[in-house]
């Protein structure tokens, strides 16, 4: 298999960012474009972007000179990386899709279409099988950032589960650098995330079923979701209830959690982690401050009382929520030669 | 009735703070006495407190030398208000008790003593009667202060309630004023607090359920609490997903929360909150930093879905939830001819 | 005296709300117009100001409905209030006092005309008496909000002082609302304001300097300022090592400091504070969560050593650095027969 | 020249955790001994520490068991690192010289004893002189943290300067993990530190002054300090007006702070910074959130402006104000054949 030549979209944003860290020094990948809005373009990546993700920006990427989001600027690369605004990206995603560029987006739109797969690839990579049935360019969805975290702790538990109540404590980063403001969220929290309630539940149907070459089966759980921004810059917190279908062993619940492993891993991939989930034994955890990994789900507080199963999982919705998860869908594809 | 003369133990703590405030100017709640740790014993109020309520140490406060928890410093007075530390609680307010002084105390020891009237004022007021049967000195405690909050929107539902899945986001001043590091906290969350999950789930069965003559049956619902705290300084906040018996009208539930009223309300008494339960129009409410009320719980994102209903509420963790639930106890119990 | 009717423009930003605060039940000031940016214009105060301010919108703003800055919309006000931004300011400004109409401004623009008059009412009311020769419309100007806080303790000390080492730690609200977002500013020093040091500089040069019927003569210290940006919501604070003339007495500097009355004092203006200037002897004072005056300034950590006084100042951003500044102004040239 | 064989006082304290850290994989410096208080002993460091710094407990530690600080407990090694707390320090480093055991320390105690160097390696290695006619053991002290972040910007450009006066805004982490409670200090200035003035002037003089066999001359220049904490969790800051003899050129102000270097550099010692001072030409630099190194200084907003010098320095309070300063004095010494 040889090397996958790639160009990001909304490439000085955070999500943006991160994606052209994680691919410094990538053992396949080359980032060979780099886009960003109309008043960036034709500057250096180094000189246009205010660079907020920890470290450096990387020695490669400074010197590039960054082009528009127009298809013939994207015309020699296998696959387009999407981290573009959602108000952004439908149109200027359609286009590249019809210029005959294959598209991987972070973008909300689209997500639940249902000839569209939305992969977080622990979890459903094998619904990625349908492109093989496709003519011509594709497209692929990232899952919102918070459905990504929640969807792998739930993965190997999936079929014990009747019901799942589900309290979101989200990151500020979630919403952009310049998404909230000091004085509306420092010392506060705000229980209300637009659209992210609607988002969650469905996502999570949507990743948890079954698709097929013939049509696609959501998962049809009760999803009840409310979703609460807290002052905190990294990482978003799910409390989760769920109702099982009969009482379970807390110990096989927690094994079942630690054990779990997925194509990803089983394929060694380069950004997938070694073991999805991570089990922390410490009565306090999960903390944003203390046990964020950028890949893996940390879980904690798991506890079976009667037939309701409560953990706590924690995850960084900027890597394993956005752009880890798009740069691990595209190992996965290589490794499947979806490309 | 006349005037009722109290004294406060813990009284330069946080909780024994807003106590000395609230009381300012009572109409006829006098404070006669204010005690603290051995250490402070003898020194003027106001220059032995490092005082933290907004404005400053109330005039009548100022100059009151501070006496020992012994008994033999509080025998002229009706009733001691307690906002002691628990592990300091249990044996002094059982010697008062022997030396037949009266105690209101918001200390966690006794809550669930089946013979003791654990009181939220607008919740239960009626399990006070049993003490009309008692000889000699009581013991009446407040809740825990998150159950004091989230038992207030429960009441006017309580019959519609099959179960209750509940996460709280609780402040920083419910550890007290140096309980938790900024090292710690800020930035953070820590989804752990330890005891806290078992109270709520306790001592919300014992307010909700029926105390008589011949003995006190609780409400006895499968309660699951998950209880985390937040960078914020005050106020505590509840998500309360409650499974109903049966679907019900969204409008019909806020109006049951709007309309509710309770013995307080209707005795007129100084500390009770006009509408105990303010439901907020808002999108985004109810938020710490905009919406907290010292009584009177705010409660937003009411929605109702199938058999579920969700909202948030919120409630001041040191007034609602501590020193002003002793005061408004001390004045249901005056107007109930109960001292 | 009669009453004085104004109108705000900006009133739904930050400044704007403090003044249709500050000016609810007002003994002679009435608000009879409020403006707001273009797309407001037409709608209800109530409905149309996220209000951030304390407590609820006053009940006699809720039904204005809100006008533009066009001078047709101000032609039945004494005087216009204005809490522009700066960028907006100059033009709107220009055209009301074309139309003859009296604006006392927030806004930075002419701040530096030697033709408009820069008033911190204690320290510098009596600049306004060159208004006494001016026909037509006028302009007053009120100073840069860290300016004004620190303006006051230099007054009474003005004598003793040769040279000026100044470093704020000003609070988020300065820049706004939505001035600062959480990710760029919690849990982080930005020791940078635009054009901040330049103004304080040369303001408090201008209002610590001589205005007379024949001209301007500014203070003319050299004044060293570094300027921060802190992660606090509310209060600007201003460490100041004045180098001194000669060794003083360190009582004297605080009884100066302390015993600092103006003409808002005798005057008894209803938005003056009874004392100017507020020293605390706290070891550890004075600290924006703590001790926070609306129109005072809190003084702290007063000392002198050999021929250097270094005291630190802390004062409202909001209300005495803008909002309070401009109504007492207000009073004060009511009081003078300027109006 | 062969390995250093030390053992760490206090090791599970924040410094000592950093010590612990930084000596993870060192060339030539071993850690033989943990040492904590008494509660601990005997544990084993991996389960009795409460691990704040970023990642996880070095592999090395986890399984050395704790000793206590007795001299009996440190036989076996070449020099002892203390992070005590100053209370403690006094007594337990006496005890360890008596018995023949040397110490580098962080703890303020005899820092301004005469015959104890007060070392810096950049700014002041050749004070480690004197050891050279010292017989039996000897204690060389680390600076206070703020002085030392300070001392480094300062000694390029000492024979500049006439008079300093300093800001300095502080993180929490200075003052301990526990040491600030999240009340006390979120969205809030403390204008006070306890001792800390005092000890900045005094030891910057010491440190910047000659030391020789014969004897010892501070700098003796009038530093005047004032000292704040903010809302920060890990750097300080120092906002520096140098008062000059002369003006000089803004440029070579910049090319002196540049191209310092010292025996550290020349030697490329492991722990040495390879550029002490980070000149950083951003407008808003430097930041605690974007511009901590943890041995070179940041330095930004260099002016000159008549005779006056102005800079905003940043430092890393634990590690370049304490674990690897210690460190690197060990180095030092160990170039220098001391030890």
């Amino acid at each position: 298999m040889g090397r996958v030549r790639i160009s990001i979209l909304g490439s000085t944003g955070l999500v943006g960012q991160w994606m052209v860290k994680l691919l410094d020094n990538h053992p396949f990948i080359e980032v060979v474009k780099l886009s960003a809005s109309p008043g960036k373009v034709g500057r250096r990546y180094g000189d246009a972007v205010s660079w907020f993700v920890p470290g450096d920006v990387p020695e490669y990427a400074r010197d590039i000179v960054l082009v528009s989001t127009d298809p013939s600027d994207h015309k020699d690369v296998d696959v387009v990386l999407s981290a573009l605004p959602n108000e952004v990206a439908i149109s200027v995603e359609r286009k590249l899709l019809e210029s005959g560029i294959n598209v991987i987006s972070n973008a909300a739109p689209e997500r639940l279409n249902p000839r569209v797969p939305l992969i977080n690839p622990e979890v459903n990579w094998d619904h990625l099988e349908v492109l093989r049935e496709v003519k011509g360019s594709w497209l692929v969805k990232n899952p919102n950032c918070t459905a990504a975290i929640i969807s792998i702790p739930i993965k190997p538990l999936q079929e014990l589960i009747e019901e799942l109540h589900i309290v979101t404590l989200q990151s500020v980063s979630g919403a952009g650098y310049l998404g909230l403001s000091y004085l509306a969220i420092d010392g506060n929290v705000i229980p209300f995330i637009k659209g992210e309630e609607e988002k969650i539940e469905a996502e999570l149907n949507k990743m948890l079923g079954k698709q097929s070459r013939d049509g696609y089966e959501p998962w049809n759980r009760p999803i009840y979701v409310t979703a609460t921004r807290v002052p905190v810059k990294y990482g978003h917190m799910a409390v989760i209830h769920a109702v099982l279908r009969e009482p379970v062993d807390q110990d096989s619940v927690i094994n079942r959690l630690r054990s779990f492993r997925s194509l990803p891993q089983e394929a060694g991939l380069p950004t997938a982690p070694r073991e999805p989930i991570r089990v922390i034994n410490r009565v306090d955890a999960p903390q944003p401050a203390r046990d964020l990994d950028p890949m893996a789900i940390s879980v904690g507080r798991v506890l079976v009382r009667g037939n309701v199963l409560r953990m706590v999982a924690l995850g960084d919705n900027l890597v394993r929520g956005a752009a880890g998860a798009s740069i691990l869908t595209l190992e996965v594809m290589r490794h499947l030669k979806l490309l």
